[in-house]
């Protein structure tokens, strides 16, 4: 077989390719770099050509998963059917939804974020994904604010908010892995119900809405996402055990 | 001179005590441990006793200085004429006097902890000043919360946000060190000050309050506490060169 020249961009998607199905089927933990190596079929050379770490794939990952969130954000942005709060929500619901179709992905590439030793990681993935997504907010908040619908003197601030809301459910999510049982998830899993809630009626008043203008949730979307992640199908079929709280 | 025992919580303080002055001296990165042992005139394991690690020194130093500022908060819990907004409003000012007063301290100190190298420190260490403040901010909102002042139904979820608000701003902060010049400290400044205002606008309406009535800042706290850094006195007496922006 002649040896093929691939554009380096298509190169480089299939490299990711290759390392998200193997994610996917061992776990970012357990698979190894020279795992995604075998399984592309270049050498080594090649690999550190686009990758300097299994590190950098996993960051490489979670920026197409962001474009491809982006992507799908545009035709909000768009749509001239929707006033401002109809396309905030809009891209709440959105973005709600994808979160609970990528949920099973999702946990088995970027489970490990929440492990201790990959703070770092992290907040560096969390940094270039607000980078992305702010815009959006702020784009959306100005129109809001020219219209009269929204009361803030400070659109980028508030976007900012709304980004920190995310990363502030990072530690009870943590906590609910470093515990490892039913119950430490249990407790997460309400306590992110009731911290969507607040954060709904919080952002409704940072902008001047009356409450109950802005959806961040839906009943069961916390649970539907967080369960997605046991990876053992007849565990997830189960009902949760109850947790006793005293 | 006779070997004197010491109380084990004595010593741990004293060796506290020479590592902060050598931290203030040299600054937390360039001093050693080695230099805090010899300080102190302890042998390698009698300090390996007390603290496993540099970075154990310095989260013992945070501790202390939070504990610290929670003893000066307990007299304005104990208030019999405050109301819960004078409480949280007293609770800010105090916070701020603090702030201001032990600014440079607390930058020769904690300043590393801006370092990216650092970011797990800084997590863990914010994390427990979290733990401490939390609950009061929790019992005076549940105060304004009886008295019909405030209005939410999540008065640990509110406080969670407010510790946000504070944590929100490691990154405007790091960012400046990182560019290092006088112009990317005025942006931070400048960001940070109109944070400080969004922040307390966002806080009143959470609790249901009219714009303007919690006070978290005041004109020229970001600039006092931020360039109470400059370890140089000449340049801190100098006035700030006005950063170009475009």
């Amino acid at each position: 077989m002649p040896r093929i020249i691939k554009h380096p961009e298509l190169r480089r998607e299939e490299l990711l390719d290759h390392a998200q199905a193997l994610f996917l089927t061992h776990g970012y933990d357990r698979a190894s770099l020279n795992d995604v190596i075998a399984a592309a079929g270049v050498s080594k050379g090649a690999f550190y050509h686009y990758f300097a770490s299994k590190e950098a794939l996993l960051e490489a990952l979670a920026e197409r998963f962001a474009r491809q969130a982006l992507a799908g954000v545009q035709k909000i942005l768009d749509d001239p059917n929707l006033d401002p709060l109809g396309r905030l929500n809009a891209l709440m619901a959105t973005s709600r939804q994808a979160k609970i179709e990528t949920a099973p992905e999702a946990w088995a590439l970027f489970e490990t974020l929440f492990r201790p030793e990959n703070l770092v990681l992290f907040h560096r993935i969390n940094l270039a994904a607000s980078k992305s997504f702010s815009p959006v907010l702020v784009q959306i908040i100005r129109q809001g604010l020219d219209d009269g619908t929204f009361r803030t003197f400070d659109p980028e601030g508030v976007a900012d908010i709304v980004m920190q809301f995310g990363t502030a459910t990072y530690d009870i999510i943590a906590k609910a892995f470093a515990g490892g049982s039913d119950a430490d998830m249990e407790i997460a899993i309400e306590t992110l119900e009731k911290r969507v809630r607040l954060y709904e009626i919080a952002l409704d008043r940072i902008l001047g809405l009356p409450d109950g203008s802005i959806r961040i949730g839906e009943p069961g979307y916390v649970r539907a996402v967080m369960t997605a992640r046991r990876d053992n199908p007849a565990e997830t079929a189960a009902a949760p055990k109850r947790a006793g709280r005293d």
